[in-house]
């Protein structure tokens, strides 16, 4: 562990694992805390609840495809949904650099007001605070949110022959900052941050299939996949091939020698399904998103190795995501 | 509404209040998030949920008396002891600047475990962001918490005649920030943070006489009053000497002209109790906070005044913080 904290700590890889089990987890970790993903799952009466939150430092704040209140409602409503949870009430908070424009937070509480309509989420609790100027770059955001998970969904541990499903195209949230950054202004790429709870409402009764699902957020297919290997103790074998992607995606990383499987997507959900149900499941997703696909499966491997499969039959192993590809995605 | 972000729409008075109005009740108020004061109160299957948020930007991060670490878990927790709330869970995100050392963050993260194992609450899910150096100033910790509100606490309407107590000296976090910033070094001038979990369930079944509580942070006693005077329609008479203040808390205070009372505390409750059951509460709360007294009581007043009554019977009005005292005093 070095001394500072540096850029890498916050790319959600390698470096932010290992802060928050040496620091973190060292202080106040607890058993509820290390085994939470998306977001922590307790009892409180007789309602299952999950509970997570995040803060968001997008740069730039406004970008195509969304900006950072909308990022800062999917974000918190996404972890929900990915632990299976019907999100019902988000807080959020506030830390505004002194001589941000008043017009532009309008904005952005206008986007976080829009999406919590369209999810049927309230915020209910708030706070505001103001740093000097040359603290802060414009604005940050919180959001932690509250849900019930539905009784249908039973997460449980991964088995060979599982199969994994993609909700759709990868790597376009990051991409788009990636593309911003450079200087690259593409209409066609555009982030997908977007709420995913009408999926998990779409598939009702059917998430009994589903043993485990996550977002592919900070770090991207690749370091999610990995993690989710770990948890599990098993391998996975991804087919390149059958990874959905926007062709200006694919040729904006040709161009600058980039990976997108360790993008951020803001609006996508992996599932982990039963043998056998993959496709059924992914069908019934495609009903409401057309570029769902079956990109792999659950192996039994004591190296917990995920594998992607080339189209011309080579493996390459995948890894999390070591040093930070571009910092403050999201 | 001027173009900009000041410093005093952070400071918890006027113009954060009309900021909130203005701006984020404009595009996501609903009731629930409206008429939230300390947090946010809803039924959740068979239990009453509280839900709070807090972003502490405090500087210096250490102080006399805590650290933002202490003081982020303290907050929140108190912010749903105000609620009536058994603290359960809380969240924590850190957006760190690079080049932050690592063994602060170290002391940081100790006085979270430390204070959440005194209380006995548990941090369930985090986030940790990291920013370039020169866009945050250290760290920013924000914390949002989960409780249930105790059975025997019903909030209710304030009467004229109902009692308002004060458990301890008045604008002990507020003012060890102010000599911080004015290079006042003073053994005897510390923070109050503190958990207030403990007065909530000494009062225990006593809570029935409660009718009201707020935790005095940002804006200090003067500003809470008045914000509960305006919400409940009513007006108080505070009397200022029996307003418990520490001496030396008194005299920078003369010194600099500044007036303790816009000044937070952070481990400080104000309760409003049922007309003559004042004597039997502030007893109780003396048996674990000696400093609690008695400071004054509500009236009928349609103009909603809270007038402050000086020792030779003058009487001053008190007015919601106006502008800034200091900013990022949490």
């Amino acid at each position: 562990m070095p001394a500072r904290i540096q850029l890498s700590h916050g790319d959600g890889g390698k470096k932010t694992s290992a802060l928050i089990k040496e620091v973190f987890y060292k202080h106040f970790g607890n058993e509820l805390l290390e085994k939470s993903r998306d977001a922590a799952i307790f009892a409180l009466g007789d309602r299952k609840v999950a509970f997570t939150t995040d803060s968001f430092v997008v740069q730039p704040i406004f970008f195509s495809g969304g900006d950072i209140g909308k990022l800062a409602v999917c974000g918190t409503v996404n972890d929900l949904a990915a632990a299976g949870a019907e999100p019902l009430y988000l807080s959020t908070s506030f830390i505004i650099e002194e001589g941000f424009e008043i017009g532009q937070l309008e904005k952005i509480a206008r986007s976080m007001g829009d999406i919590c309509r369209q999810v049927g989420v309230s915020i209910v609790a708030g706070d505001t605070k103001v740093v000097e100027k040359g603290f802060a770059d414009g604005l940050y955001i919180n959001t932690s949110g509250i849900g019930v998970v539905m009784e249908s969904y039973i997460p449980r541990d991964l088995l060979d022959g599982d199969e994994i499903i993609i909700t759709g195209t990868i790597a376009e949230h990051g991409t788009t900052i990636l593309a911003l950054r450079h200087g690259f202004q593409n209409e066609h790429i555009c982030s997908d941050c977007k709420p995913l709870k009408k999926i998990i409402e779409h598939l009702g009764e059917a998430l009994c299939h589903v043993k485990c699902m996550t977002d592919p957020t900070r770090g991207g297919l690749a370091t999610v996949l990995c993690e989710i290997a770990e948890f599990h103790n098993m391998g996975m074998i991804i087919e390149e091939e059958k990874l959905p992607i926007h062709p200006h995606v694919q040729t904006l990383h040709q161009i600058l020698g980039t990976n997108p499987m360790f993008f951020a997507s803001e609006g996508r959900l992996v599932l982990f399904v039963e043998k056998g149900q993959g496709t059924k499941i992914c069908r019934l997703i495609c009903e409401i998103e057309k570029d769902a696909a079956i990109i792999g499966t659950v192996i039994s491997d004591d190296r917990k190795f995920v594998r992607l499969r080339t189209p011309i039959g080579g493996q390459r192993i995948l890894t999390i995501l070591q040093n930070e590809m571009i910092p403050r995605i999201c």
